[in-house]
């Protein structure tokens, strides 16, 4: 079975598990707006991790799906408010929770998400210290965001503590930072939570650790490569995105930056600063982007991470399970969408 | 020593785990944004009746500390989101968190609360049940505050869910449902979780119970009463904010509604269905109110409540603490902020 075939296997299997952790007391009237983001689809990449990890580590697949489940709530989580700070409209190619129902049932939407973790939580084997390591990953995707919208260049005019403490410059060691942060983080805890439901041992959690840390943050490399070159069709999200919220946090535009001439960067970097950013705009960006090997670069350093992460999972016995962590880190370094 | 002292004591005891649970993981530039909340005050009510509860189960105050801590900051957990929901500017008398630093870090502030929640139930005894009871009353918050958005009268015009769910007749039995929810089922629960970590029997833990439970009703009922008829100087927040806010979801304004004649009951309704209330609007409503003995009957049916929680009480044996839970079951009753 191929790795996209293998997502979709593993995907089915968690999806009801979603719905029975978000469906706990939650009344008839409320369900179409908590159950909307998960019904969006994805790929499903973060839950097929934690149960890749579990069996790679000699575990069962029925001690991780709990904690699968947990863990894509939690992404789900993170989309829904994620979707209400940006003003999201469209995700997966379907209207955000925001859009189809507003903001404020969104927000309690939201808020039920994490219960409904916590309730997965429990059900899983070592739940005290899953509990304890969820809660410093989602203060990491806090914290991530909270950079992630400080490195924007504009906009936000109402908000004082943004225009107070936001970036002017960010350097790649910055950006770096930010992405361990706001998408490695929760991605190398799938990896480390499948490792403990299996009682995997110190040396087994490690490798996982580094495997997952390296494929998280070649997939946010991947993401930027993609918010700038990608087939919208394919992507189901609007190309240029980043661009039109004004976000010097997307590597892409980091090394563009590093290599353009003056006057190309402080064209580029003005298009980011307008209060409001054309599709004219976008093409023009995408354009001086485009003339430097920001996209090469980028996908090279990406590649680097997926590489040490392979080599990472040396530390754990051959099996069926391992191939398969291996597909995804190439497959997170190479995906179109 | 009297109440309001005694609630004052374990405030001071109680504070520095609210700090020390937020600052886990929290980089230094967020800090002021996230502990502003803890540092309005309030009366800390709920902790109180964390500590007397375990006490009252023959519990040690030290076991009780982090847990107590946990339920204060669901409390200002769900205080940031409700002045993000209702574009709140003052509590307590002091600038809410969004009017400081903005609707979007507010938001990430507020999701960083529940992370510091799971950090101290996962620091007491019986953490696992503790886990299951605080999800379950959170998903009860935000139920609750669905509802009451859904009672109200006017506004929020952009939010498609609620002008379709929206509300125009509230029932008693309505408004009881409701308040048990946002408010009654966090009190209770404060009490429950004192007895949990006492490892108190059964039967005390039910007796906690109603007990938490009426003096929860009873608490919004008071609540509803000040919103409309406190001194705004000792109260801290504006009166005729709910009406302000186009609230139905208030038992002073459910019973006037019932005991006026059909002019003054659409006058008063049609001021809670402005657009824009004007300071003027609750001074005519709040006059309308006046001539109704809504005020004396919400009055009496709080007091009923609060004897209803006093009875529950006679299961527990003779102690200090059982004085203290008697005395606050009181205080709920007669406060005046």
């Amino acid at each position: 079975m191929n790795i996209t075939n293998k997502l979709s296997e593993i995907g089915r299997k968690v999806d009801p598990y979603l719905e029975k952790y978000l469906t706990i007391d939650l009344s008839d009237e409320f369900k179409e707006v908590v159950l909307h983001q998960v019904k969006t689809g994805g790929k499903r990449v973060r839950p097929a991790l934690v149960i890749l990890s579990c069996e790679a580590c000699g575990g069962k697949e029925e001690d991780a799906l709990p904690i699968a489940a947990a863990i894509e709530l939690i992404h789900n989580y993170s989309l829904i408010f994620d979707d209400i700070i940006d003003h999201g409209e469209f995700r997966r190619g379907k209207p955000t929770t925001r859009k189809l129902y507003g903001d404020v049932m969104a927000m309690l939407a939201g808020l039920h998400y994490r219960e409904a973790i916590t309730e997965a939580i429990n059900d899983s084997k070592n739940s005290h210290e899953l509990h304890k390591i969820i809660a410093k990953t989602i203060k990491d995707l806090i914290e991530g965001e909270r950079l992630d919208v400080l490195f924007e260049q504009a906009g936000r005019e109402n908000e004082s503590y943004i225009i107070k403490h936001r970036r002017s410059k960010v350097t790649l060691e910055e950006y770096l930072r930010m992405i361990r942060l706001k998408t490695a983080s929760l991605i190398k805890t799938s990896c480390v939570v499948g490792g403990i439901v299996a009682n995997a041992p110190d040396e087994y959690i490690k490798a996982l650790e580094v495997y997952g840390e390296g494929i998280g943050i070649a997939f946010q490399i991947r993401d930027d490569i993609l918010d700038i070159f990608a087939e919208e069709k394919k992507f189901g999200k609007k190309v240029g995105k980043d661009i039109i919220e004004h976000k010097l946090g997307n590597i892409v535009i980091l090394y563009a930056l590093e290599e353009l001439d003056t006057d190309s960067r402080e064209k580029l970097l003005s298009i980011l600063r307008k209060d409001k950013v054309t599709d004219d705009d976008v093409r023009v960006a995408i354009n001086i982007i485009s003339k430097t090997k920001a996209k090469e670069k980028a996908y090279e350093l990406g590649k680097s991470y997926v590489e040490k992460a392979i080599t990472a999972l040396d530390k754990l016995p051959q099996s069926k399970a391992k191939e398969y962590l291996i597909a995804l880190a190439k497959f997170i370094i190479e995906r179109s969408y």
